[in-house]
């Protein structure tokens, strides 16, 4: 019988010499094979919906570099796409939605029929699967209930202001609508992994500024739901939980939610992180991706610190952010090197 | 002999059962009467560097409510200003500098030269001080080294990825940079003490996404540089640090920076930050603006929130963030009614 994809013997708490890596977004606009490519479809969303190009995108770095995972190429988006909420990408500036000001919108899909919109993703998981090597783990994805609600309520990324002020004057309804993300994203986790998928990973980017009862409230409570619905639909792969920027309310999110994993931010040092996640928990992160950016001694020097702040368990190298465009790819390929330990 | 404010006798450790108030951005966009005042100077540092106007401004929100300190009306862009970097501000959003990007652009008026330039700041803090009551504590301030680096380094607010970068890339002359604006902060607000500031806050508004190494260099060490060297120009008045979004870090820069008292951000609990801040030190905060906007139940619950959340110590009840444009007077008023427990 093969051996267990590295990636996943951590995620079952082995300590491996070497940690298995991946890069988040390693399939992305640092690489020109990517551009390229991007432009085959017209919209970014299309893009995603292309079982033949989400595919080729998420192998071109596996073809540069020895990693250890490949990730679904999609986007957290597609949830309040499949749902019913417009969603398009501003060149040079990231997603819209129509802001969800009016409550008479607040009327989405059935996650049924939302997934079956999504079945365009789930036949990338499986071609992905079908063309990646059995050592490389493949990791299904979605975004966190309140990262894909603070895009609904906001329209866009970045300040949060109108999506927390939401939870203080019309909580129940910002409640409800966590709820139905819940629900639907718990649906389009479990299909990846029918699909194919080895592990989950959900992806709460916009964890930071949250006080600490507004994040019990829709970044813990909803995670947890969002786990236990996933257990409840028979679902037993592991779960890489990334609260991005939760600083001080990372104990909480470790302890509370049920994830198998955490994903560190840049900001969090690894032993802090470690000294607060239950004992023997994997940990995933998370070199600042301006080391990668600059290289060279700088970058040597970051990931011997990464490495030995996570050396006390279970540890996936990744960076702490998605990698930038600005990255080179001779940089990542020193970065894997790195990494490995070898030539 | 008149009886200390309220606010310097919790910065000296004392725990008062009505912690004193005072609002981030007081003086602001949200009072009418500040953009009706505001449309007398051409540009705002204009308006900045005019005495009467400062003065003017910081009395406005002073009519209004029970506050117990006034904080200067300036920016923390006046130090580069003043070291001869063009800064100017574009309408909605916010201030704009030729980034450093050319080494040769790395020479900078003296300390000296920057001081005189900055004079009309003086001036504004003294016309301040003869205009407050005795009971109310005038604040002086400036930006942290870092925080006002960023700017620098990157030609405005918001992503930190360049200045970040820069610290990889040419990590000394960073240092350098950081060395001149500790000098110039520290003359700076040893100036303002002159002129009659009763305590200071340090404002690191850009603590977030650094990586514990990079955090300790670029901001724990020049902070504590501009400590030692404000008490070595004689100054002896509380300071108050504010890290915002320092996260996981928060403690040690709240160990190793010397500073009096601690500002605490939205996201970081008050019960958190006390035990990790060094014994008996006052803490000040951090009440989320968005609740302040909400305003009704919400405002109370979170109001009685913070205060249980701070009881532990001296506290000083402020917002975790600047008052946003959109609060209403009115909630202002309701706010400090809450604290104050009165009608």
């Amino acid at each position: 019988m093969a051996e267990l994809p590295a990636l996943l013997r951590v995620l079952n708490g082995e300590r491996l010499p070497t940690p298995p890596i991946w890069i988040m977004r390693q399939a992305g606009r640092y690489l020109p094979e990517y551009r390229e490519l991007r432009t085959r479809a017209k919209s970014f969303l299309d893009f995603c919906y292309s079982p033949a190009l989400a595919t080729e995108a998420v192998m071109q770095p596996l073809r540069r570099f020895p990693l250890d995972a490949a990730i679904l190429f999609s986007d957290i988006l597609v949830v309040p796409d499949a749902i019913g909420r417009k969603v398009w990408f501003v060149e040079g500036e990231g997603p819209r939605l129509e802001p969800l000001l009016d409550v008479q919108a607040w009327r989405f899909e059935t996650a049924e029929r939302a997934i079956q919109r999504l079945s365009p993703v789930y036949e990338a998981v499986e071609r992905i699967k079908a063309a990646i090597p059995n050592e490389t783990a493949l990791i299904g994805f979605c975004g966190a209930p309140w990262t894909v609600a603070t895009y609904m309520l906001q329209g866009r990324g970045g300040e949060k202001d109108q999506a927390r002020r939401a939870l203080y004057e019309r909580g129940q309804d910002v409640d409800a609508l966590l709820d139905v993300l819940v629900e639907v994203s718990a649906q389009h986790l479990a299909q990846q992994v029918r699909a194919g998928a080895d592990c989950l990973q959900i992806f709460e980017s916009w964890a930071e500024g949250m006080p600490p009862a507004l994040f019990q409230r829709a970044i813990v409570s909803p995670t947890a739901k969002l786990v236990a619905r996933l257990r409840g639909l028979g679902v037993s792969v592991p779960v890489i939980g990334f609260p991005r920027g939760a600083g001080a309310n990372f104990e909480a999110y470790a302890k509370a939610t049920g994830v198998t994993a955490l994903g560190v931010d840049t900001q969090t040092s690894g032993s802090w992180a470690r000294a607060r996640a239950p004992a023997g928990m994997a940990l995933q992160g998370n070199l600042d991706p301006q080391a990668l950016v600059a290289g060279g001694d700088a970058l040597a020097a970051a990931v011997q610190d990464t490495v030995a702040q996570f050396a006390g368990g279970p540890h996936i190298f990744n960076l702490g952010h998605g990698i930038t465009p600005e990255a080179k790819p001779e940089h990542v390929a020193e970065l894997v090197r790195l990494v490995k330990g070898g030539a």
